[in-house]
């Protein structure tokens, strides 16, 4: 019995999985990781009250000196540097950034300006500033005890920024999760080995799942090309290495075995130490995934199928969901409208996730089929260079230039 | 005189700039990079005709017999074995990956297979399939000579994936520009330093560029904190700092001294060893941007301005027109459609990139700046936590709910 492609996704969330634990590191080595708490401001910031332009800061109630009289510079204040308190009348030339004196509430920028004799006035078509206008006062950017990243934030580096600002040199984040992969496929040849025969595959999956890891900022562990061989009553290799990737690990990985062949063995031996929760989604690619819960630790295994691009679609879209069980997190996938540019339709009543061209016009998404191949689960080559998966409904099979799709971003950037 | 923000972009992009180098690296390392040669296929994938599903081979012309008398099973064929020619009225069992035998063209699904007797016949309820149903053709992902990867296209897992599977285990790509950082400022305080007064300014610009950078998967050289003192007739630390990065760096970026203050000795070196293209830009936050060219050894130097805000903003959006053009591409911003939720007004007729909350509904973006603290370019807060920046045109100041907008993701992902 297949599940929907949501019952399969939820039921990872909700799983009872063994959770990561958390590690102290440096803000400025934290690029893509996880807070595993919430970060509060220390103290306000700015702490006192700073020029946001170069200018010469006032008091707003002498402003009618300003136009007429003039106000008397006394000097000026670097940025970094304590000013003496401004007396009635006068007015002290700041910079981006310098503190603004006591007895001063107001910036006149340089451009603004007129200075002669050591007399600030306005220039003739002079901008009047409102009070208050230029200074950033104590606390706007935050004040002490605000809330400033949640628990559950990914690092950018615009967090990266926040926490130097903050002085806050360590915090925790969540432990890198360790991934392993059980490659299984008699047929499978590595990079850089000669294929003996043309019925062999050149192997990409660890590659692939391999990159995948690195890209999710987690540790892959590969164990790679365990032959199909299983004996039901003494371990084999493919079981031993099973169960060290079980122990090693806090997410196992296998590719290939998962579907109806006499050889497919990695099933069997996930089934002998682990409760399963789904086998078999109702979605193409990605029919025969699979997903269990080890019985001793409680750690996540998901069970790829052993084409490529079935198993790089089925590991972007479920590894979402395990990563966020694993941080104690809701992560749906996100799904963007994108409007069809020609027609496209499909064989198989269920779900799909067709690789699509990507492209932006005039702000919305554009999606087509047109370069790429009639689509298998093997062909690698369709989710390369900008690509987007379109999610075609379960029951339609046709659509139309025009279409407002669903689709899933890969891997793209701002 | 302020240049448009497209032009600022148009004229980086078009700028002779020293052109990045190429190198030689292995597949798995590659993510992230940016491949500076066409890549082609070698062979045809696959290289002979596979079965896509576990089922059993025959031939179409069979079908009657398969529907009444049924085949003779000759055995199984194992994936990455040849098998040998099927007789007429056979058939042969096969798994996904298998090598069909000569004789065969088309596969019976094991769903859909009743075999008694070493006989295989129809199912009841059994769909026939069509002639050359279930088999991957030789050649089918791609074909020798065919164009898979174009110059210029940035490696993801899939590309790895495809390049593991090509049997590609060196490729050329452009070397890593080297990003130089010369931060002044004498307000500015390092993380982990006592400020000695509240003027003092904790230092956030150097640990965003670097992560910035290291995003981009650059190298950033950062000489930090260079005091704000210049000598007009021989050279100061500032100047020399300066010097050092234009010799070893591929990008020379400086934070601060790019105003009007007494202080901004930073544009005035920059100004002694490169030709300015632009110095000051139409846009919020940005105003004092420059960008300029080394008299000697043509390489581009990006003036961003002090606050963090700011430095964020700009070197996003014009980093991206500094790489294309190093590596021959010509990159624009992308800019999507986005919903306004919540008004929004503006003070300055800029062109203003402003921060703001960005999710997802139904399929479309929605922004707002309803966490988001009243705009200066010194709040580095604004930028964290699921950001993208609201392109809010020249001349137009109010923007209302359910107005669409258009913005440019920052660091999201899929």
């Amino acid at each position: 019995m297949l599940v929907s492609f949501f019952d399969a996704y939820e039921s990872i969330l909700k799983s009872n999985i063994k959770k990561l634990g958390s590690e102290r590191i440096i803000f400025s080595n934290a690029l893509n990781r996880i807070l595993s708490e919430n970060i509060y401001a220390k103290e306000d910031v700015p702490a006192c009250a700073l020029s946001s332009m170069d200018g010469y800061a006032f008091c707003f109630k002498d402003l009618e000196k300003l136009k007429t009289t003039g106000l008397k510079i006394l000097g000026s204040n670097p940025a970094g540097n304590i000013p003496s308190a401004l007396p009635e009348g006068c007015a002290l030339k700041v910079f981006t950034g310098s503190m603004i004196p006591k007895g001063s509430d107001t910036i006149l920028i340089i451009e603004d300006a007129h200075v002669e004799d050591n007399l600030l006035r306005l220039k003739d078509d002079a901008k009047i500033p409102n009070c208050y206008q230029w200074i950033r006062q104590r606390g706007d950017n935050y004040q002490k005890g605000d809330l400033l990243l949640s628990k559950g934030s990914k690092i950018t580096p615009f967090e990266i920024a926040l926490l130097a600002e903050l002085n806050q040199v360590f915090i925790q984040v969540y432990q890198r999760p360790r991934i392993g992969v059980l490659v299984s496929g008699d047929e499978l040849v590595e990079v850089g080995e000669i294929k003996d025969n043309i019925a062999k595959v050149r192997s990409s999956n660890p590659h692939l799942l391999s990159a995948m890891i690195e890209y999710m900022g987690a540790t892959a562990i590969i164990k790679e090309n365990v032959r199909d061989e299983f004996n039901k009553d003494c371990p084999s290799r493919l079981e031993s290495s099973f169960l060290e990737l079980l122990d090693e690990c806090d997410i196992i990985l296998t590719t290939g075995g998962m579907s109806k062949g006499d050889f497919d063995f990695t099933q069997e031996v996930i089934k002998r130490y682990a409760t399963t929760i789904f086998h078999g989604v109702n979605i193409k690619p990605g029919k025969p995934a699979l997903f269990a819960i080890s019985k001793v630790s409680n750690k996540p295994i998901l069970g790829l199928p052993g084409n490529p691009n079935a198993t790089g679609v089925v590991f972007f879209l479920f590894s979402k969901a395990i990563l966020a069980n694993l941080t104690d997190q809701k992560i749906y996938p996100k799904k963007l409208l994108a409007k069809l540019t020609s027609k496209l339709s499909k064989t198989d009543s269920r779900l799909e996730f067709r690789a699509c061209n990507i492209s932006i016009n005039n702000g919305i998404y554009e999606i087509n089929q047109d370069t790429k191949k009639a689509n298998t689960s093997a062909i690698i080559n369709n989710l390369c260079q900008n690509t987007a998966l379109a999610i075609l409904p379960d029951g339609i099979n046709e659509f139309y230039p025009g279409d407002m799709l669903e689709i899933i971003l890969l891997y793209s950037e701002g």
